[in-house]
């Protein structure tokens, strides 16, 4: 058996230290993940993705760990994924992450992990669902990203997760802003956390009023807004709730395959992108693009023509 | 004769709007363009290109404004090319710039344009140089690009310009931090505009101290800092005859050479990345990616081996 049939077969039985090591393979773009990968693809596709986005201080780590404990009592294996697309290394609010996820390290059954995704060369599209594949794989039955709402990731993550929620909080002067940026279209649950602070109804109503005006054909997803307090495990039921209801919607409507398919072709697509551009720095070691560029230097090329002949040669 | 070798030949003759309609179909990407490229190729290679970059507020346009008056008096024809990576419009700012341009508007040996490249597929890095050439072939003994130096956008025309002037002015605040974040690598020479504000010399100071941390080996360009009032056109003569200077250095050390390989280089690229992009999304049309997939999520094929399929399908 070789080393990697070893490490699946570990992970499998639920070894975190297998798991642990898989996902580091993933993070680094290790030589050896089509093997990895290959070794375990037959063994994923049924856990539930649940993505949670927001701004910087919504509190997106304590509702996951809220909903941790949450899945925990039912008795479910849980994986969590702190994606953070932009930091080559754990950053530091990371590590006030791990301090609210404490009370979960020392359960065998959640598996919690940090990942940057800047070493892999298809970035977030092609690292993701490899990690969220080694999770599966290793029998979690819910997975739960986590990622900061910021710039293009949390569109990102959207395409990645099968139930995407997307946290606001009053006091952040920019519940309605956010709302306005992508985030309508994005989330399939609403969480207004923190909602024992002022603002928090304000926040409730703009949302309301935005998500009433999205044109809905009969039988398409109505997004929920739920009220919570995730530090004091106020509206975690309604949220468990709210997110069952979308996985029964996802199920009964065709969509959850729908959405699955999307990410497989998003991650086929990134890794192909990534192949095709190895070629093109390749080349930089021999001399053909050289060649090309004083061609067309000498008025003899346009530089169309060398773009094809570029194309037929990385081909 | 077709149109587009009368458009070309018009160009050549002089006519601003022949140019100004090659230069439109340089940014909308037309489908005429490897058409337009191939004619002009044979014409273009021998203007001077000059870069001009640096924060909102230094003086950029004052300064180009300036050089244009500078070259007109030696009786050159000059382009200016305006580039805005970011908007799909000529933005207010350009507005300004073409007030500041106006002295120059009656002159029908200047081209003055602003270029949104957004809209075309190959972006900044394939766009500009195309722009180039347009006005190379028409007979621009000097061409003036003028970016603003924010995110990628100074390294890329860096990497298009024969010559990168940076601008600097005092009391922006930010005279070192611009130096530091990869201004230094940029520049063959810095300006100073504003010398007449308090705190220029400190400016002039802090650039001196940088530019001597910088290894050089003998025979290498020392960069060259220019104090400079140009809305007075003072230290106008100096920053032309800083440019000379370096235009001389180029030509007798090969470094020209080497600047526009790379420069054709970096554009043939930028084109090939497209054309495998645009074969991508054409595979959205039809059910290859979609079967793949499916295969995937079967268990029955691994990500990479699917990726590998695409690339041979668009290859």
């Amino acid at each position: 058996m070789s080393d990697i049939d070893l490490l699946v077969k570990r992970s499998r039985g639920g070894d975190p230290r297998a798991v642990a090591r898989l996902i580091s393979l993933v993070e680094n773009d290790s030589p050896e993940l089509p093997d990895v990968m290959a070794a375990l693809v037959a063994h994923a596709g049924t856990a539930a993705v649940v993505g949670i986005t927001g701004s910087p201080g919504v509190g997106k780590s304590t509702m996951t760990s809220a909903l941790v404990s949450a899945y925990r009592a039912e008795r479910k294996r849980v994986g969590v994924l702190a994606v953070d697309p932009s930091s080559p290394f754990t950053g530091g609010a990371l590590l006030g992450d791990r301090v609210r996820m404490q009370e979960h390290a020392m359960d065998r059954e959640v598996y919690i992990r940090s990942m940057a995704t800047r070493g892999h060369l298809g970035g977030l599209a092609a690292a993701t669902p490899q990690a969220v594949r080694v999770l599966d794989a290793a029998g979690c039955e819910v997975i739960l990203i986590e990622t900061v709402g910021v710039g293009q990731s949390e569109i990102e993550i959207a395409a990645l997760a099968d139930t995407t929620i997307v946290l606001l909080a009053p006091g952040m002067g920019d519940g309605i802003q956010a709302a306005k940026a992508g985030i309508l279209e994005v989330g399939d649950v609403f969480g207004v956390n923190k909602a024992d602070h002022d603002g928090a109804e304000h926040v409730v109503r703009d949302l309301k009023a935005m998500t009433r005006m999205v044109e809905r054909a009969a039988g398409d997803w109505r997004q929920p807004i739920v009220s919570t307090v995730a530090s004091a495990g106020r509206g975690i039921d309604e949220m468990m709730e709210a997110i069952t209801k979308h996985r029964e919607w996802l199920t009964d409507s065709g969509e959850l395959g729908r959405r699955r398919r999307r990410r497989v072709r998003d991650e086929i697509e990134a890794l192909a992108l990534t192949t095709l551009r190895q070629r093109f720095s390749d080349l930089h070691g021999d001399d053909r693009l050289d060649t090309l560029a004083d061609r067309v230097l000498l008025g003899e090329l346009n530089p169309y023509s060398a773009a094809e002949e570029i194309v037929a040669t990385v081909s």
